[in-house]
């Protein structure tokens, strides 16, 4: 195909009055479709419904040590969801804390703490004059919209496809005492599908802080979403790798079971150094008595174990990869050599990330919208929503069905169409 | 029974070395009892098991409003849970919130926001110079842990038979801008068993607060948790009183199902005016995209409505009830008269308050450990483990068996004996 810089002004409108037609077609068909979150489908709810049988009134409610899972107790989690949760991040038992229902709430109570009562014995952040945050984008915007409520400032780090660009990375942490921390999907990052290399991991553990108090928001959201069964991608761990460099209170690790059993409905834990974790049980011990263990009960009973979490993955992966194959077929097809849009074909997670031509994402996003498809808004991938660029623009298809993601696609490569001979024609 | 403080010395010493030998006799008995927390018994989580199979594989997973719950949303609760609640708080659904597993953890989180964000827009508390909360006392100790871990000021109230000293509060309260919140339980007082009068409510709703960002922390804990169908104590309406006198803002009152379904695995609620639930929704929104809807469903379809509540809690209250009422008859039956004790026999609630004679309750739960029985900690009732005169021991009944109850019981008058003359005799 012919890349549209190359096209004469004429050929451009010619183009366009032909993808105007397309237009009315599809205006004339008053959809409905939102690619706008990483909503797990029904279809991935329906795999964890056997999950809410395994207890019940007549179930055995103790836990291998015999701690009834009803009453007060287990500060940190159920012995048997600790080491559940521990297998899938890969870190030991003693390193886990199992929370609530949501990671999110860790990160955000982690950095809440960080505010109010320091890090280790530091001084509160809310004491301090300024603090920055690193934000490789483009990236989660919930993560963003953490440190921005805080007053935290925000500085953009380009994400490569090998992870975020670590002489910017180094340069900040090591030389600026104001930076205390970095947000991170290490693996199958949201938006963009990239995981972070060897190299990018080793980096990371081996930088030398300006602040003692700086630390890695490591947010491990997908580290078990694969897409595919043989190409699947492996990061190094990050908690291991700082204990060698002896930076082996660095890293915070976070993840759930939201997008495994059921969003708002499944568990969540940290890992990091017993030192950390000494340090959060003295505020967690003040804040709760205790995370609901029935709901942890349930998981390790359904689960089982790593194997049972893997193979119940397998699952999720054959039902999503049609949805992004659906999109990325499409977007192959149809876009591939215009010069009007790049896009990494992911292994795993949750998103497709579009890189438009710079000016063109929030045009792109309107247009969608327009003819039904609700698409995350534009910027929401960058700190402050806002993309300098204006370029990119995050796919959610876990949804919709893969017909509805079909068309949805299609909806979306019109519009990028359109608004980019709108923008070279200038 | 004559008094103590009648006795002779001779008389005292005679009955000290009877007293003695009784000790004798129970220390060889090596029990292990505990009476220092108000976790609920065996028979009472029993009542709730049913609880686990009103939710299964082939439940329908919708809201009344067709909101899957299975998924991400709906930030303050599903809308049949927020009625729920609602009617146990006796407030209105649009003043609630639910949230997660833990009334104590909202507590945390409104202390904790205050600090970094302040109240509806006021300077963060954290920036300021020196924050203060009152504490009625004896009181709840995790109450006091979190505006002790926030570095916050705690001022003592006497508690009496009706609520705390008001005329204290409205002097702190109306002349102090560094006063910004005060603790209470209003009903079934944690640890006394009182109930606020009319007029100590009212009085609060009319509070003039020095500080525009003063908030009444209302745990209304004990709200529906009654130990007699025949006497219940029911307090005024604190949310419309504060409303009537022109205070709308000025509470938040909490509550849970902790210790009506499972600890740890319930649901709590906050309730406040419509501008704070606002102000708690724009943070709340960055902290978490939602808690555990199936859990607020499961709430929902096995209690149905406030009168499944209301008849669950009278199978409750007659548990608890021959629990404390083993207490009481044996403190009336063995300290009646000796003037060296003070109790209020509680209409419900979790917990039975002591007053040992001035200096004498650290050498009781020492005496009470040294044959067996956990109390809770000597002025753990008061802020910073401090109770000035030494004289408050908290007891809860709830989690031992009658029997053991009644064991434990007259091990504890038997201290209160021995360290009460000890005293005495100087």
């Amino acid at each position: 195909m012919k890349a549209y810089k190359d096209m004469s002004r004429d050929e451009l409108l010619t183009l366009k009055s032909a993808l105007q037609e397309e237009y009315k077609v599809l205006e004339s068909k008053g959809l409905s479709l939102n690619m706008a979150r990483g909503k797990p489908g029904a279809s991935q709810l329906a795999l964890a419904m056997p999950m809410l049988d395994v207890i019940n009134s007549c179930s055995d409610m103790n836990t291998v040590l015999g701690n009834d899972t009803r009453n007060y107790g287990d500060l940190d989690g159920i012995g048997e969801c600790r080491k559940l949760m521990a297998d899938m991040m890969e870190v030991a038992k003693d390193n886990v804390i199992v929370c609530g229902n949501s990671s999110l709430n860790i990160m955000y109570d982690t950095v809440s703490r960080s505010m109010t009562l320091g890090v280790n014995g530091s001084t509160p952040w809310c004491k301090l004059e300024k603090v920055k945050f690193l934000c490789p984008v483009p990236g989660y915007d919930r993560h963003f919209a953490i440190t921005e409520l805080f007053g935290i400032e925000m500085i953009n780090i380009p994400l490569n496809d090998d992870g975020p660009d670590m002489d910017l990375v180094e340069k900040y942490v090591n030389n600026d005492p104001a930076v205390k921390g970095i947000w991170c999907v290490p693996k199958y990052a949201n938006p963009t599908g990239i995981s972070y290399s060897d190299e990018v991991v080793e980096r990371f553990a081996h930088l030398k802080p300006a602040a003692e108090d700086f630390r890695i928001f490591w947010d491990n959201a997908y580290c078990i979403h694969h897409l595919y069964d043989d190409v699947q991608d492996k990061i190094l761990n990050i908690l291991d790798e700082c204990e060698k460099a002896g930076n082996p209170d660095m890293v915070y690790i976070f993840a759930s079971t939201s997008k495994i059993s059921f969003p708002g409905s499944g568990v969540s834990a940290i890992a990091t150094s017993l030192k950390n974790i000494e340090y959060i049980k003295k505020q967690m011990t003040v804040q709760t008595i205790g995370h609901d263990k029935i709901n942890q009960l349930r998981h390790v009973r359904f689960f089982k174990d790593i194997n049972g979490l893997l193979a119940h993955m397998k699952q999720h992966g054959d039902i999503l990869r049609p949805k992004f194959e659906a999109v990325l077929d499409i977007f192959e097809k149809e876009l591939k050599g215009l010069e009007i849009g790049e896009w990494i074909k992911p292994r795993g997670g949750y998103f497709i990330s579009f890189n438009a031509l710079p000016g063109c994402a929030k045009a792109i996003v309107a247009k969608c919208k327009s003819l039904g498809v609700v698409l995350t808004g534009a910027g929401a991938t960058y700190p402050y929503h806002n993309d300098p660029l204006d370029s990119n623009i995050r796919i959610a298809p876990s949804f919709p069905t893969p017909e509805e993601m079909e068309l949805a696609a299609k909806v979306f490569v019109l519009c990028v169409k359109l608004v980019s001979i709108d923008k070279m024609l200038g």
